[in-house]
């Protein structure tokens, strides 16, 4: 082990605050003393060293109705960077674990659970505390996963797909022969959303991303890549499509929106889902803030009447207590999947003492894809081979700067 | 004829600027004279009395692609009712004919024009300008009547039948087992949208209306009508579906834009589509246009995003240009028609010289479906048979009041 590996090794051990037991201690210690399992906890607002590795003793509580996950993998999101500064009014005030996705194993039902059985694979979709390497969750909160997919492919699924999914074909209503502006189009509510529109005959997706994303993205259904750091995406879409598009997907908000609402065809209609403007950098900027705010977008009646136009706010955080439309776009979801017209793809998997290089990736916007989370401890032969990549890691970033 | 009739044929007479003539003078009068057809023509912003029957001397000029029809019948709209108020943009200013539907018979063929004969029954969707006995319009704005309907059904539909289509499936995206909200549900748009929302598998329709009107729109497809007048119609549809509704057709504007909002079940939508609160009476009220505006509904994107509901705005008269949309909405109109699902409902019918009373019924809401204006003379003898109806009328009027 070089000098630099050692001290690397040794910071994980203080973030996780208890060195990470082997795999083979760890089983010993399950025989011998109480249980304990690992998990991430927001410790406050702030940058990317407010998440910490904790180890908790015990066991979950498992109330009625609820299920015990042995968790795999775990999805991060866009609204954990924002939950991470203190700009997501769903997570619960810190010290509190976030995590909205997951997939894992059952090790325990609750009390009147018929319709899982222990060993079955799930995925998860709750509002938060997934970050952990045992949940009990509601089973409603669980999905089975089908055949052939892997436990990073689950966790990527649920909150990028349902939401692309609900936006596009419940308020979108999209049909074929229709257009579809997708911003952060290599996102993970990107890639599903082009995925998505593929489903339908003829539909016209427009995508932006940095240039250097555009081939990935292109052989993910986006019809034509449009790079927003160098072009106006406006001009660009305006150029091929004059009159407009039918839906534009918006996670930017701030004067994107309004923008949005120009690019709309007459019976076309935006859907807001997030304000990834608001995230400049680790930490929150109050003159990003201050610009969101001042730039929001906000309708009345009567232009929307005098357009002939339709705005729509989503946020899957929101849908929580509606079990059913959630459920039911699940279930279609995975119906495509098994048809293998929609594949999760998952851009890189960080275990959970690197969680603050996971976000740091997504904030930079590095990703292609799904950033996913692993509660397992990282060995040391992974660490080794990890540098090169960390290298290439660099590269990315200064090409992006 | 009593001395009443003879005063009120007098004051027709004085409307029509011209002594309306029999058919078989007219007929004669064409073989001889220059042909001259009867309209009916805004002339100022105001009352009643300020659309007036006048003849035009010739014919309407056909421009390349036009087809000239001669009218059988028109819808009266809401949307004119706020033209002659001076209250709708999309009305070129006074003197100007009004008229954004009617029904008749192909006289001629412009150059061009391939896929219609002389002598097809079509229903025409214009801008304006269609309150006349003869018009020349493009030919896409025509479609053809199906076997079996009457000129006054066809009038009662284009308008009416195309927006509750538009609203429910395109905006709305109506579902099985859905609730909607429909306001004015004994109006032109509110009987069509019942017929539609009944063609959907267990869609739930709100309707409010006032109470003598229950009976007719629960046969036309209301499962729970509501008596706004006497009961607060957001407490009522709370008590039977406490989480709210799928969808709300709003027609009314101002504060009621608001409630229909707050009515949304999350994914719901509210599609907003007219300002029949600016209608208090015959002549413009400045304190109801106040109101209206102070009471304006406006929301912010964030307001969405937290809330995941939509608003969309919704008018026929923005989508002129939008002839594939239209077209295509209209032939499944037909289609439905065809097999029964739908059934324009006419409620009345006034010749061009009663035009004042048309709208009067319609501005006091006692209309249940489609108020047509005929451009045929009225008969004396069919005066004669009218006097009871305009009693009955007036006992309507005082229940309603």
């Amino acid at each position: 082990m070089s000098a630099e590996e050692a001290a690397a090794q040794q910071q994980q051990q203080q973030v996780g605050g208890d060195p990470a037991p082997a795999p083979e201690s760890q089983q010993l210690q399950q025989q011998q003393d109480p249980p304990t399992y690992r998990c991430l906890v927001l410790t406050g607002h702030g940058g990317y060293d407010k998440v910490k590795l904790q180890v908790k003793k015990g066991l979950p509580a498992l109330a009625k109705g609820d299920v015990l996950v042995r968790v795999k993998a775990c999805g991060l999101n866009f609204a954990d960077l924002m939950a991470r500064q203190g700009l997501y009014d769903r997570l619960p005030p810190p010290p509190v674990t976030p995590g909205m996705e997951c997939s894992g194993v059952l090790e325990a039902l609750g009390e009147g659970v018929q319709e899982r059985r222990v060993g079955d694979k799930v995925l998860v979709l709750h509002r938060c505390g997934l970050w952990q390497e045992l949940v009990a969750v509601p089973a409603n909160h669980t999905f089975l996963m089908p055949e052939g997919m892997s436990f990073e492919e689950a966790a990527a699924i649920p909150v990028n797909y349902i939401s692309a999914y609900m936006m596009l074909f419940d308020f979108g209503n999209l049909r074929p022969h229709q257009s579809v502006l997708v911003h952060m189009a290599a996102g993970g509510v990107g890639i599903a959303a082009a995925q998505l529109c593929k489903t339908v005959e003829d539909v016209t997706v427009f995508g932006t991303a940095s240039a250097s994303k555009h081939e990935v993205i292109s052989q993910g259904g986006v019809t034509h890549a449009i790079d927003y750091r160098s072009r106006d995406y406006v001009e660009e879409v305006r150029k091929l499509s004059p009159k407009g598009v039918d839906i534009v997907l918006d996670p930017l908000g701030g004067s994107d929106t309004q923008k949005a609402f120009n690019l709309l065809k007459p019976m076309g209609r935006v859907i807001t889902y997030g304000a990834a403007n608001l995230l400049t950098g680790p930490k929150k900027n109050l003159l990003a803030m201050a610009k969101m705010w001042y730039n929001q977008f906000s309708i009345s009646a009567l232009s929307l009447m005098q357009s002939t136009k339709g705005v729509c706010g989503f946020h899957l955080g929101y849908l929580d207590v509606e079990s059913e439309l959630v459920s039911s776009a699940m279930s279609k979801l995975l119906e495509l999947y098994g048809q293998g017209k929609i594949e999760p793809r998952v851009d890189s998997t960080y275990h959970f003492e690197q969680v603050g290089d996971a976000m740091r990736r997504m904030q930079e916007r590095r990703n292609i894809g799904k950033v996913i989370l692993l509660p397992e401890p990282k060995k040391e032969e992974e660490a080794k081979k990890e540098e090169p990549k960390s290298e290439k890691t660099e590269e990315t970033k200064k090409e992006e700067n």
